[in-house]
């Protein structure tokens, strides 16, 4: 499978959905990625199982503040250094990409990387959505190092970093990310395919694909939202979903603070009752309360949506006025065992809510 | 030429009075480096025109807020470890160690570490005293690249830097530096022997061993002081000298901020007058005023010394009611350039002074 030029409008519309506010601007990871295509022709796009045990999987994506990343100037040159920077420091060339989460950029910005070099792309990623820290995907969470990692930014400037832990990385990243333009890209997370095929979530790439073309037939038919959760439903990991809330954003919080993108967003009914619903984000939608109780809480996703077109609105797009609705979509299990809700349940973000599946709060 | 264990006491307190004021904890450099000395031997102290052109030459410092490398235990495999790193990267092994400063600690570390991979050690480094930024250095002044560096912690965790200059490698460094535990070892500057022939201050190793056996000299004779005084007289770079003041410490604000340990100290005279000196430093001491005028300025020297021993005072060892004297000291000759005062005169330290040297001062 091969993901083409001509799909990738679909594409990072579906991948910034499955963002759920964070994993970069799609219209901007979209650009970057189809002048690559027109050059270079789409990557071949295969499953984990295609994997070789011993084949070299590196991971990359994007750091830092989605607030800063649509106003710089953002390049492929810089995810490309630090994918041969850990090459060159592992004595080992790549022989697959693979996108760390799914998101408008983070999984564009892989398909570009993956083109330009000639590799395969593998159909999965470290958490079927998108997370704010480095340590919070899969990988980590089920026993694949995070080091050695190499963060680049637009200067070709480049660091390669050795932690003891994905905590400790994410610690060092993060005070490289703010010196280093607020923006970098990363490589990280080099793993066997054995490791990958193991701890990865699959088929999240081709499922972005689906959910975007969902969007764009929804739209065609006249009711985008509802076949938006049409196809979700039919889908193996966010097959319980649901429209959590309509309403107009009428107040908004956020601010670029210690490397992220941090606040929250309150939406008002459009029914006329007082009814409203609060959402606090980090990069990305964490919580959804309404009258104080949780509708729905991370690591389920959160995504709010333009409520006539279901254009996903990251967390930049969110404006003062905009009807929105808030969908709730069950994340994938492997994101809601113990080990993982330790490394990013609701209380690593600071929330004193339990997490509670969605499906159970429906 | 060796440093002999029997040196180390002499050469640490003569480094740390080189330091002025920074440069490490004289005593815990020694001790380190005596532990060292008796397993692995001295290494052999080698003249900068012994090194051959072709010579990789590394060179190792530390970095961070001295107010914390005191309360931190420190240890060797660290600063060795930035040594590998950097040489598996480069895929060229040391030939030869240098020292990145002159200062209690900055100087004995190195040596530790030539002898434990039985190097030799360059008698030179590249300030001739120390400063508190990684781009404050004759190498950078002079031409020599920063890049590729690497910085290590006391948990071997560690970072490969490639910054485009010394300047965004220091602002890099220091966010790293502060989220790898204030205190850092550093392996940076890979340099040929051409390039450190060209670049470096000669001969500040013996010169540190030199003005410690003065001060132990001095204080057998009853005046070290005065001995001291007489011994920098004789020295190429360190001759013009004098007491800026003699008194006792009234005002001493010190704090760990940014990375660095940034404040100032007041000193009263002794002779009851009402005179005052003023001094400001940042990791090291940066101007002293009197009378709000100018008695010594960066890069020249300034050192506080224990009135009657003459022992070296660095900043985190000065206290409240401490019997000092102040010495000014001429920096060498490479250090007071327009290009070297480009990088570490008084405006990079945000003073608004212009460099005035000692000789004309005194």
């Amino acid at each position: 499978m091969e993901i083409q030029i001509e799909d990738m409008v679909d594409f990072a519309r579906g991948a910034a959905f499955l963002g759920t506010g964070g994993g970069g601007d799609p219209h901007i990871g979209r650009l970057l990625c189809e002048q690559t295509l027109r050059e270079s022709g789409p990557p071949k796009l295969i499953d984990l199982d295609e994997l070789e045990p011993d084949a070299n999987v590196y991971t990359i994506g994007m750091m830092g503040a989605p607030t800063v990343m649509i106003e710089k100037l953002c390049a492929l040159d810089d995810a490309e250094l630090a994918v041969a920077k850990l090459e060159a420091h592992r004595g080992r060339p790549a022989d697959a990409i693979m996108p760390v989460e799914i998101g408008g950029m983070n999984s564009t910005v892989p398909i570009a990387v993956a083109a330009r070099r000639g590799l395969p792309l593998v159909d999965a990623d470290g958490m079927g959505r998108a997370f704010p820290e480095l340590q919070m995907v899969t990988f980590n969470v089920y026993g694949v190092p995070i080091s050695p990692f190499v963060i680049t930014n637009e200067h070709m400037e480049s660091t390669i970093i050795e932690a003891r832990d994905a905590k400790s990385a994410e610690d060092i990243a993060r005070a490289i990310t703010i010196r280093m333009g607020l923006v970098v890209s990363l490589c990280a997370y080099p793993m066997s395919g054995r490791d990958a095929r193991r701890t990865a979530v699959g088929g999240t790439m081709s499922l972005a694909l689906e959910i975007g073309r969902a969007i764009a037939r929804g739209r065609k038919q006249g009711d985008p939202v509802s076949e938006l959760l049409r196809a979700l439903e039919t889908t193996k990991y966010y097959k319980h979903c649901a429209i959590l809330f309509d309403g107009k954003i009428m107040d908004l919080e956020r601010e670029a603070r210690k490397g992220f993108s941090i606040g929250r967003c309150r939406i008002a009914a459009l029914d006329g009752s007082s009814s409203e619903m609060d959402i606090v984000f980090q990069n990305e939608n964490l919580i959804a309360r309404q009258g104080g109780k949780v509708r729905a809480i991370v690591p389920d996703l959160i995504s709010i949506v333009d409520r006539d077109s279901a254009e996903p609105l990251t967390i930049e797009t969110l404006k003062y006025g905009q009807r929105v609705k808030v969908i709730g979509i069950s994340a994938p299990p492997a994101l809601r065992t113990p080990e993982a809700l330790a490394v990013f349940g609701p209380q690593c973000f600071g929330l004193d809510e339990p997490f509670e599946p969605i499906e159970t709060l429906i």
